[in-house]
């Protein structure tokens, strides 16, 4: 999984269907390259400027109640970032 | 899910059936590297430099009525350009 | 979908059986990284020099027959370079 | 897979349900841009500075007993860096 | 699918038990980065020193008599070295 942080939403008014009901998150990777900006779906309801864990690809079915043309899911928010060595 | 702004059309004659009835689109990512153009499959109608919410890989396939061989498609049409923080 | 130009043909007599009966061309990419050249699946029967459309991952298999173990297939052979604006 | 090794721990309290009862471990990269920090789940019990062998995307699933939404899982503890020629 | 040559083995003693019985072996990229070494599972008996033809995430599954947690996939291997434009 990625781990990324909320840098705001997107608001999409003509989309597929099986969007709906998904709010759309810009997150900005936490590790690697940070221009690699990416859109991930939410329903855990996480805020602009916290540390969340993405799902991506295929995987993201796993955890919704229906399938949903999403390739990037957030599946928690991290308490703290990070502490290599703990 | 990944942002990009739609930069033409590909027609292709000799394709696939399973292709036939999607309008091909290119499209350049809005974040990161701008040179990784690609090519997406839609149906809802987007135009050439309309701002769009593309999902990849076998994700796709839950926005079509019928499996096809696509592994990116526009699965919304962004109302506005995002602005971090909001 | 990934655009490519086709650059030759790879051979290999000690294969998957599911391999059998695909022609396994060398693909170099028209967008981004030329260098990250790959190999693709076909049955279109695309030539050398021809511009390809290539989709990938598990998606190949919605072009397909029969299940087979390739993460790249050529679905379709593009009339003309893309013309970005049209 | 991905050859990795473990860095330390992530802590989600708020998160989907299908994720309890995975260990979260941050997963340096071995070979490649060692700065492509990942999060794998991990049921094998790996400990921090482990060598460890990663798969992703949907075949992670098919290590496990459930289905759950994770992109990458540790399916195995290498023994020894590996060396190259043997 | 990438071309790689082989670099070497991978040991791993405590393993997802779906894992018992694959060949693990160091890949290195044939074409690209030749840094972005990788894992592949073989039962073909590919040797150190051979170009191999590998394919990658689900699609590793519609080679195997059963489903294992393997993202690569050694399919072929490869006669000889491609030549550019035959």
């Amino acid at each position: 999984m990625i781990l990324g942080t909320i840098m705001g939403t997107v608001v999409s008014t003509r989309k597929c269907r099986n969007l709906v009901g998904f709010k759309l998150l810009l997150v900005e990777p936490y590790y690697g390259d940070k221009k690699d900006i990416f859109v991930a779906a939410d329903t855990i309801g996480a805020g602009i400027g916290e540390l969340v864990l993405v799902t991506t690809d295929n995987t993201t079915q796993y955890a919704l109640d229906r399938s949903a043309p999403v390739d990037a899911y957030i599946v928690g928010i991290v308490d703290a970032p990070p502490q290599p060595g703990r």
